[in-house]
């Protein structure tokens, strides 16, 4: 499929929002949606909807829309969801008790195998389900077991070392709470750097823009 | 400022990717950069960094760039983040103590205060420095102290109701962590959902994709 390797990191962004709105819509229990609805329920223009879907083939109908069910199916294959890739996680405090114990991972396209600490409090304890092993396992465990990705809930500081042997011992992506920024280019494999500082700060911002519109 | 009202949501979301990224700079002693240099570190392209900053009057110089203090001083001032605002986070499960013990609110913009829950086990303790208060006082402690954003770092099920209580009570924005959609046009001040399934397909998407460039 060559057309993907020329979509957008923006266009990549927004799959996940279309997927998840899809997904309500049908707990809603509708069937079919038009690209108008959609952009309206979502803040986004019809317009901006028909060319991210066209990137993949384009998923609608004149005069219907999009088939719910269907367009549930067809962005559920391009995020790759149901390719059956494995996760674990590193780094048992509390957010990472936080993931184990409230987050969908299957959902998201991951099974999570387990978790990895050094801590001997936390060592052999289960959260969520999920076994906390001993960190020193954890090059075995990845010889042995090839999970896809590594979720990094540890203290900032180890995040880039610790990065590079993942992915030199065959880690292929990872999922980056440190706050320290890791890098596709400096690793070779995608890295998604989460930054709640920046959904935070976008709320102060508007805020405050609020404040000036009551002036 | 008239014209800050017409900044498209778009943009409003990049400004705290680009303070973090001149903060960032900063900290590595730079002392001006080019867009061209700041687009390559984003990846963004230098046309759409000029057009962003021109919509709050345009920082830089031909020819010199950007002086990364002045950029630094700005940006902070239109995100707000020097307006002295509180918050309040409601919900010390795993989550909300993340938060309490690492995440540095004061350099997204908001002094917390302290946090609510209602489990026996957690009133009265601290995390992070922040005590953890009777959610019965919930009221009277907004009512008296007026802060002006509440975390929700409760469990789904409820937010829209206390989302919807608190809002009535005076508070001005919402981080949401619930996973339950909170919207503007229904409470009438700005929320921001959090999603961290958002961050985790986009990987997922981008590891399949890594795949299949190996093919």
């Amino acid at each position: 499929m060559e057309h993907r390797q020329e979509v957008s990191k923006a266009v990549i962004q927004r799959l996940p929002r279309y997927y998840r709105n899809i997904c309500e819509l049908k707990a809603e229990g509708a069937q079919r949606i038009s690209s108008r609805a959609l952009a309206e329920r979502m803040g986004l223009t019809a317009s901006q909807i028909r060319q991210d879907f066209n990137c993949f083939g384009g998923f609608g109908q004149q005069g219907y829309g999009y088939n719910i069910e269907k367009l549930q199916e067809e962005l559920g294959a391009i995020l790759g969801l149901r390719a059956g890739r494995t996760a674990i996680l590193l780094g048992a405090g509390n957010l990472g008790r936080a993931l184990l114990n409230n987050f969908n991972f299957s959902a998201s396209g991951f099974e999570l195998l387990c978790a990895f600490d050094a801590s001997p409090e936390l060592i052999g304890r289960s959260f969520g389900g999920y076994e906390v092993r001993d960190a020193k396992e954890l090059d075995h465990y990845i010889d042995e077991l090839h999970p896809d990705v590594a979720v990094l809930t540890i203290p900032r500081g180890n995040a880039p070392a610790i990065a590079r042997s993942l992915v030199e011992r065959g880690i292929r992506g990872l999922w980056n709470f440190t706050g320290e920024d890791l890098h596709l280019e400096g690793l070779g494999v995608p890295v998604e750097n989460v930054h709640l500082s920046d959904s935070l700060m976008t709320l102060c911002q508007l805020v405050g823009m609020a404040e000036e519109n009551e002036d």
